[in-house]
């Protein structure tokens, strides 16, 4: 099964490029054309690839090989590819190329995206590429760079299609017109008043159904969802989620137009928020996703790993506090696991849920005893079920009902615990204003071990004489 | 901060509508009115609303109040608003509302969303509805229910500008106008042959570039990407993120032009596709996330629970088995949630992160031994990190330089082969066929406190003799 279908040509085309689907056999063998340098065929299949190919084969070779096909691109595939690359390879081509190629890939690009070039470049060299720029484009790409990277100023692009309200159909769609020829993604014309005020929107669709003499202020919509510049990424993400719209004006403070946000920006953060969420809970970090060393790698994990270790020492120190109980019984240690484990479980499930909820708005924090409610009623059957069944299991194991009692009554009081210290963190510490995933993370896992532990080592100490 | 600033209006306006931006006082307020079942003054404030932000507030309602909230809905309002609603509230709505109701509802919706809807009806409501649907819309609703829910036919709508390559670019726009008037989402007019294949395709901002006379097979790019019906959702998505789309068609085998989807429910799919990772990797469902009642959301979760406890009374008997070494060196208890906790949650990592590569097309399994180096590289320092620390705690706290050496050993040994495991199973299970999100679950962590306790007390027993 074919996933892209490269659909038939026609000779008479426009653009004689037939693209190329990348299959693995493929792969190798510009592999094989890279390392033995033999530019004249890597030509001709690469002119045929899209830029994302290109820049996702260029990903899986070392440094000097992606450097060396990047060397053989036309500057409109070399361009894309670049934004498409990873940032370990993106880092080092920008740190080769030399200058005035740097400069002549910038000069093409959308200013947000000239912006994360120009921003991801030394001051010195960042500077000096600057000032090579057109005057408009750096002015551009200078304001854009004030705005921080996770920012809708950050997102947005300056080029757009702005009329005033007076201005015509006809004048819109040559607005547009201009743009096209330098552009993808136009899909919304602007209305700004005297003041750039943004006043309102026309859907390219819908201004081809006007007459060409009439009035933009009479056909636009006024009701135009737009951010200021100062909102950040996931909650921009979460309004083109909500409204499904595919492009998003910004405005400064005052409503003032500044740019405008598209579509496949936002896909691009939803990826991106994802895999912070993802390796937040696991204590790691979503960078670790690009190519960087293990060293790096381990960096990133290691304050996670080793605040779970002092917790877990903590653990460590609790069960101390109970030789005497398990050296009398020391089957007991062997159930310590089940129960760290299970309400450790329990309070990552509820933990997670938590964390999703508020972030697609299904939770509301002004009304945090819902989930409360709910995932403690979760958690009551669980716990129920769990401690009833490791009852049986340690009734029959140690051949006394009250060994079964104290495990069992243990995994269902560590159960609830958890699930309820699961719920409330996340919607604490998003309302401290701390990301909530972060407190979804081992250290959750590693609480519940002590206050587990703690519960059962107790327990099992107060009914020590019947056991 | 304020995230949406309406914008300013025009008395001219051809709608009248003035957004309301809701926040939790208007909230409160509509929620009042509700329960008061203050029909006009309702009617008032809703009208200025948009469909997803009334949907929002329904989901924050009983069943009742939502239900009536809905009836003084107008069509177009309703329309939108049932599809965004929670899937507990639209199944309430669509199980208590009057057939006829649906029937406009349904009639006026994209194929696409008439498709879900009536998907989510029981069989004989289903059929009633069809019945009572125009002879187009409901064909195209009937084929569109053919294909499963989570592939590109079950994403794609109908509905679509599509001409012939011999038409004309004036004939493109007519086309685009007819369905510009129903539709929104219309960026790229399709272009197929004398047999319905599709040859190519025109951005709506390029239509504006040419000449009215001039062919569209003149101009239209000729390499469009497209998927055929069976493709998954996901990989549907990494298409969309990675060619920066907003559209994409959808063909048969044999390259018919079938549908497109488009972005906005690409968004709502990664959306998805992410809740269900999450809920995976802690042993849940993503439906989770919908509100279910607490005993549904048990039930999803005790298979696993269950499953993880299983594996946890295997790490019970493991340390069943060293009970007289646990009886002769009682600090050995201490220690093991430490080693447990923290190989434990090296694996989860690593399984994350492989995860999330596989899914992004970081990680090529053609080139498995790429990601294992790395994680094993990490998981070294990573070990001998926490080992050497947890070596020191444990040869001052017992007293016994063998001691720390036990315990260090232990999670150096423990900690690699978590890394590996971690790396390797979710690679393993994606060539099995299996969703690599579940083996990073609780199963996983499980597992590792196996492992590593085994490892643990045996090299304890090993050396007993010198502690």
């Amino acid at each position: 099964m074919n996933p892209v279908v490269p659909a038939e040509t026609d000779v008479s085309a426009r653009s004689p490029r037939h693209m190329l689907e990348v299959d693995d056999e493929l792969m190798r063998d510009i592999e094989e054309l890279t390392r033995s340098r033999s530019d004249y065929l890597l030509l001709n299949i690469i002119q045929d690839l899209y830029p994302a190919d290109v820049a996702h084969l260029m990903d899986r070779m070392d440094h000097e090989e992606s450097q060396y096909l990047f060397s053989l691109l036309a500057n409109d595939i070399a361009r894309e590819a670049l934004l498409e690359l990873d940032e370990t390879h993106r880092e080092y081509l920008l740190r080769t190329l030399p200058p005035d190629h740097i400069n002549e890939l910038v000069e093409g690009m959308e200013s947000d995206d000239a912006a994360d070039i120009v921003g991801s470049l030394p001051g010195d060299r960042a500077e000096a590429i600057l000032k090579t720029l057109g005057v408009e484009k750096s002015s551009r790409v200078e304001e854009l760079l004030r705005y921080g990277a996770s920012t809708a100023g950050g997102l947005m692009a300056k080029e757009m299609a702005v009329v005033h309200g007076k201005d015509t159909v006809k004048r819109a769609i040559q607005v547009v017109r201009r743009l096209a020829r330098k552009q993808k993604n136009v899909y919304t014309v602007y209305v700004t008043d005297d003041h750039d005020l943004l006043v309102g929107s026309v859907a390219l669709q819908d201004l081809l159904l006007y007459a060409p003499n009439k009035r933009v202020h009479t056909l636009m919509t006024h009701d135009v969802l737009s951010v200021t510049t100062d909102v950040d990424q996931e909650e921009v993400a979460g309004i083109f989620r909500k409204y499904d719209i595919v492009s998003l004006p910004v405005t400064d403070a005052a409503g003032r137009l500044l740019g405008r946000i598209t579509v496949d920006d936002i896909v691009d953060v939803l990826e991106e928020e994802h895999q912070e969420d993802v390796a937040k809970m696991v204590g790691s970090d979503a960078e670790e996703l690009e190519r960087r060393s293990p060293a790096r790698i381990a960096l990133m994990r290691l304050p996670w790993v080793l605040i779970t270790l002092l917790i877990e020492l903590g653990a460590g120190i609790v069960i101390h506090q109970f030789d005497a109980t398990l050296a009398k019984v020391i089957l007991l240690a062997s159930f310590m696991p089940i129960i760290s484990a299970i309400s450790g479980n329990t309070g990552l499930q509820s933990a997670a849920i938590v964390v999703r909820g508020i972030a697609t708005g299904h939770i509301d924090l002004n009304r945090w005893w819902i989930p409360v409610t709910r995932q403690l009623q979760t958690s009551v059957i669980i716990g129920g079920v769990c401690g009833s069944f490791i009852a049986v299991v340690g009734a029959v194991w140690h051949g006394h009902v009250t060994f079964g009692l104290v495990v069992g009554i243990s995994m269902f009081i560590s159960v609830n615990i958890s699930g309820f210290v699961g719920t409330v963190t996340p919607m604490l510490s998003k309302r401290l204003g701390f990301d909530p995933a972060i407190t979804a993370g081992p250290f959750e896992t590693a609480f519940q071990d002590v206050v587990g532990i703690s519960i059962f080592l107790s327990l099992a100490t107060l009914l020590l004489h019947w056991l």
